[in-house]
């Protein structure tokens, strides 16, 4: 894999494209190891400021078409390649955001390339089927060797969805469907049943709640929305569910220094999440269940202990409540496990394991008892898409060749001691360190501040993005090897050097 | 284009296959013309019971990881051609439901697979970009190119979505952003406004709505799902909002001949939309929207005239509602037009018209001042995919080349006429023939008849979908051709004889 042509050109381009040198560097982390991906560059290469002159020249022209207010630069997917993401402008950034956590092996990697060349799979990229009532042959085959291929414990049946949204819709209906079935005995719905929900009123409509955390994000959708309460941008002006929200732990860093206060403020929440669902039963909108992503990450990248999930999940099985874990930013290897909630150690964490990004595909890991009873309960046109279910199932096998998830677990530990020594050195502008696998964070004093690091590194080659109100968010891909990590601190270290 | 050989096998099969002959045939359709489509199967072939014992084991064997009761069969879509599916057991059927209205140029298209074997494309299939902060340098082209090619009249502007259901809920959101920047007048929103929102609360979470109609469908999440109204099993132990519905009109078929009774009853509709837009107002939940589909599809096949919504659009201004009109079963060319909401002859129909199915990517076009004021609102990490406007341009490409809204009314017409002789010929089965292009219905006198109808057809060869109660819906692709009418006609009238 690694060859000593790319560690040469990448020496060389250090000196000559970076200007790293001893001199410039206050932070000196491990010297890199050769690069390991033969299909990738050797290094970030910048031509201009970022977003560049064509960049802004496209914006300008989409801006006629669409809302622009968000857009940070326009890409050269074809040219990019493994953790590089190239921008129209020939800037070659390292990219630890990934399209928002959504790119599992980098971009261009050989064997998806490969995969959709292949005259074979030309039928899947042009037929579009209505999944749910017109499967393909190789539909049964390929959610097995893809998707059952990684369930979670305890789950061995799957509903596949478009996206992150429509995943959590359907996952929540899903788990009204079973507390209303519960409720009914599993008897056939009332006439009353049926005739009110044809108009939006109960019982056939009901008042029916799920719980969420302050600080979470499930989507955009308005059922999913009811639910995030991440930035108020995300949430104004649209009509939301009267739900109940809970206050999700504010734990302080590092968590083995704060074990005691750590435990006293996750019993806090625990006591007012069981406070809210015996409230919310007796306003008359019983909470059929909790949602919660094992770590919040739009919301600030806050985690929790294994222990409080545990305790919560004890306390949904008390209350009646289903437990939804929402995996669609933790799910597919980042934390070095390759579902998040893997690091609590239960048997049977979940009811519902929710997923996309990564995965290609959204969609829902369920219990058994979380199939809905009918047919077109739980449907759409498409219910998904087997052309993304090609690309997971290559994924997945890249994974298991690569060994990505030990590879992810060293990228981790190496991105988690350069982030503390990075604190430590720089004690005025950033704190609170945390992270599992390359699922990492670091907050910097104040939003400004926060956003004069993300340019500057971005003009230096390195993409980052925020989370929260004044987080850094680190995403890379599962093939961020440890010498990306480093390769990372020395600029970033630089960066920090600049800063007032 | 047309090749004899094709129509030579064509007759034989026709013979042979289908023991098709004078005697057996009292409804005479016209003679077969010449095949149109030079890559497509020249008729049904059917070799088992659909489903086959193939489907059968198939279906088993996905039970094992998800619902299958509403799973029809299992496809071969590597043999499928043009209007022809190919299921696993071998049987070919001409297909008249096309994946619930969603395959606009038919199966396995030449074109299609040509634009999927270009390597040039290939960048597009595996790196799937987050559109809203990322997008490749021709996404403004190829947006310009599909989308805005075919913008309804009085829009430059659209926004990609993943599917449908996702593409309502944006456009609702963009009306419920839009209504409230409105009523602030266009300021800052308040410190209250930010804080409640975060909490699910008004003023942020404005109590506002949307009106809808009775038999109307516009998804299944959660906000969709409060506009849809076309059946209880769609709806059922889903918590809704309590927005109002109207009725839409009952009208009597042909609409020629009951034009004055006709005109009454949707005058009656039009009436009680005013009356709830001022009720909901009085009870604090203001409509901020109207949505209609052109053409209620879901719902059984219900037409309006263009009167109808000519007046609904301008009840919608009167009390400064937006007026979306939801295209997404309706929208492609089916109807003769590329959008339904065309034959209403309006220069500024809508203020939002939203699509899916056929136009490959989810969407919806808005005019001007439905643009979200930020970025970020409306906002989801994928925000469609490029490799589905790729799909489209082609697409629509062909529909230009082939001159296919051409063909489409053509067609529609000879199936129009067939039906409405067929509803001659069995007035004791057949009622209501409906249609706009080869948008077409049929009413058949119970559901246990209709069912009974589809099951017949099938096993003849011919598949085709219900709605409502106790319709048949028609919904080719767009390369179905008079000739296909024919062939599909005297199969029909063969099941129809067949029916006690």
């Amino acid at each position: 894999m690694a060859s000593s042509v790319i560690s040469r050109h990448l020496a060389l381009s250090l000196h000559k494209n970076l200007h790293l040198s001893v001199s410039g560097c206050r932070y000196a982390s491990k010297a890199a190891p050769k690069a390991q991906l033969d299909f990738e560059y050797d290094g970030p290469s910048m031509k201009t400021e970022v977003p560049g002159p064509r960049s802004h020249e496209l914006t300008k022209q989409l801006g006629e078409i669409q809302n622009v207010a968000a857009i940070n630069f326009f890409c050269n997917y074809e040219e990019s390649r493994g953790n590089y993401l190239v921008d129209v402008d020939g800037n070659r950034m390292l990219d630890i955001y990934t399209q928002i956590s959504s790119i599992p092996i980098g971009y261009n990697h050989p064997a998806l390339l490969k995969l959709m060349s292949n005259p074979n799979n030309l039928s899947t990229l042009v037929n579009r089927p209505a999944l749910g009532i017109l499967p393909p042959e190789n539909f049964p085959d390929k959610i097995s060797e893809s998707l059952l291929s990684v369930s979670p414990s305890g789950m061995s049946r799957v509903q596949t969805m478009a996206c992150g949204s429509c995943s959590n819709e359907n996952a929540y209906k899903a788990m009204f469907i079973w507390y209303r079935n519960k409720e009914r005995g599993h008897t056939t719905p009332s006439a009353e049943d049926l005739t009110s929900c044809m108009i939006n009123q109960g019982p056939g409509c009901p008042d029916l709640s799920i719980l969420s955390f302050i600080g979470g994000f499930h989507g955009r959708t308005m059922g999913c929305l009811s639910t995030t309460h991440s930035k108020a941008i995300h949430k104004l002006d649209v009509p939301a569910f009267d739900w109940p929200i809970a206050p999700f732990p504010k734990l302080q860093y590092p968590l083995e220094e704060f074990s005691r206060e750590n435990a006293q403020e996750e019993a806090r929440c625990l006591e007012e999440v069981e406070d809210l669902i015996v409230k919310w039963r007796q306003k008359g909108k019983p909470v059929a269940g909790i949602v919660i992503e094992p770590i919040q990450a739009e919301g600030g990248d806050n985690h929790a202990s294994a222990d409080f999930f545990r305790s919560l999940r004890k306390i949904a099985s008390k209350h009646g409540c289903a437990f939804h874990v929402d995996e669609v930013q933790t799910g597919g290897g980042c934390t070095g496990k390759f579902w998040a909630h893997e690091h609590w150690g239960m048997d049977n964490p979940a009811d519902i394991v929710s997923f996309s990004k990564k995965l290609m595909t959204g969609g829902y890991f369920y219990r058994d008892e979380f199939e809905a009873d009918k047919g077109y309960r739980i449907f759409n046109t498409w219910m998904g898409d087997p052309s993304k279910n090609l690309l997971l199932a290559e994924v997945l096998s890249v994974i298991r060749r690569e060994n990505l998830l030990v590879e992810v677990t060293r990228s981790g530990k190496a991105l988690m001691t350069g982030l503390n020594e990075l604190q430590a050195q720089y004690p005025g502008i950033l704190s609170r360190a945390r992270g599992q696998g390359t699922f990492c964070a670091i907050d910097v004093r104040d939003d400004a501040t926060r956003n004069d690091i993300l340019t500057k590194a971005r003009n230096k080659g390195i993409f980052l993005g925020g989370c929260g109100e004044r987080s850094i968010r680190f995403r890379p891909a599962l093939v961020f090897k440890e010498y990306h990590v480093h390769l990372f601190l020395n600029l970033f270290n630089d960066v920090l050097a600049q800063i007032k």
